[in-house]
Order: C-alpha cells, then sequence, then structure tokens
C-alpha cells in the first residue's frame, strides 16, 4: 500500500539476554527523530481510526503482539499486518494512512518513533464504527 | 554524578492501554538520534562493564526492571539506579562514564535512543571482575 513499509528487523541472539534492532537514522523509513514513545493495548480492545496529516510513524513491537489495520481511503484498501518477536519487522505509516491497533497478546507493547511532536491539531480520529472493517 | 542525568518520565494512563513516554528531542540528555534498540538482560545476569567514548545513551525500562550501575573512574565512585514502570525515568549516560546493568525482574528490557550509530571501535570493554563493585 502506497505510504505503508514493512521492514525486517534483526534479532541477536544473546546468552545473557537478546538485542533487537529498532531504527537507524540511516534506515529506509526514517523521517527524522522527534518522539520516541510507548503504547500499550489491552487484549481485544483497538485503538484508531486516527490518521496523521503531518507525523511518520514508525512502530516496533518488542512485546505480545499487535494487529495494524491500514486504510488507503482513495483506494478504499485495507492491510493487515501482525507485529510481535516473532514477525519483527519495523512497520512505517506515512502521512494521510489511516491507522488502527488491536490488541492480540496478554500484554502488548509498541514503540513509535515519531517524525514531529505529538500534536493533537495534526491528527484527524474517527470512531472504530466509521470505518468498516471485519475486525 | 557528572555525565549521568535522571529524567523523571510521564506515563498516561489510558482505559485500553497505557502510554509510557521515552525521549522527545527537545529533552535534556537528547544528544541526536542515530539509533533505537532493545536489549533484553535475564534475571541475575549483568551485561558490562562498558565505556562509550562517543556515545549518549538514553535508556528507558518499560517491562521488568533493571539495575544500572554507573562508575567515575577518577573519582573512584558508583552509583546504582533501578529503573521499572514503578520507577519510570530516563538515563543518560554521557561518554566516559562506565556501566553496567543487571536484571532484575523475570523479563527485563531497556530501550537505548543512541546519538551514534553501533561501532565497536568507540566503547571499551571490561570484564566484570575488573572493576569491583558489591553486587
Amino acid at each position: 500500500m502506497d505510504g505503508v513499509i514493512l521492514t525486517p528487523l534483526k534479532q541477536i541472539n544473546h546468552q545473557k539476554g537478546d538485542i533487537f534492532h529498532a531504527m537507524k537514522r540511516s534506515d529506509i523509513g526514517y523521517d527524522g527523530f522527534a518522539e520516541a514513545y510507548f503504547s500499550t493495548i489491552n487484549t481485544g480492545d483497538i485503538k484508531g481510526w486516527k490518521k496523521h496529516t503531518k507525523m511518520t510513524l514508525n512502530l516496533i513491537v518488542p512485546v505480545g503482539e499487535i494487529e495494524f489495520i491500514v486504510y488507503d481511503e482513495d483506494k478504499e484498501e485495507f492491510e493487515s499486518i501482525k507485529l510481535s518477536q516473532k514477525n519483527y519487522q519495523r512497520l512505517t505509516v506515512k502521512p494521510n494512512v489511516w491507522m488502527a491497533f488491536r490488541g492480540i497478546g496478554s500484554y502488548n507493547m509498541l514503540l513509535n518513533i515519531a517524525s514531529i511532536e505529538h500534536d493533537p491539531e495534526e491528527s484527524i480520529n474517527k470512531s472504530i464504527e466509521d470505518i468498516k472493517y471485519a475486525w
């Protein structure tokens, strides 16, 4: 889908505890650093829909499993991406793509490396019913 | 200790899953973004000692509990900092401070927001016995 990039990430095994790559400034999808924060999502709960008009999101799931649904409203096209330590990839979401996400595991956490600082003025929210998707 | 900054971070409660701040580019301790990665550490295991000569580390513990020991070799001064969701702070470690860390919880994960990309040439390792600390 336009505006959506999925990039496999390295996991490095270590006997004292593994290392998980998240993002380098030289990586595909990197659009500047303004803020990094974690968001957790309870099992079965859904956060969304939200569309950013300026922010590029770079999403990594180091704990649990999260299903992301991205929606291109011009093409009326949906895509589902499930991320976890098993499918360890970074999901880049550029501006103007609708997104919602659902917790699948028992404790689910994403890291967002955001290209601009949080600004409620640059994002648009819709309730989950307003964009029909067969969750 | 010189070269070590501890900054309280915001946790925002949300009924569908909480949000945990990590770092903004306008924050104290921010020294540029080059790489973000996760490191896990098993219960009771210790990673270290390591001293970076160029990298500033910004360490956040979103999962479990990790004890960080920083060491100023000129002043022969140690400091212990335990981070977790309960003591949710960001630990900034500037270049030339020795550091080691130990897993305390059952699953322990840190995020490092590093000012330069990984480069084995810029860091110095010592075995855990080489700097005596009463773990």
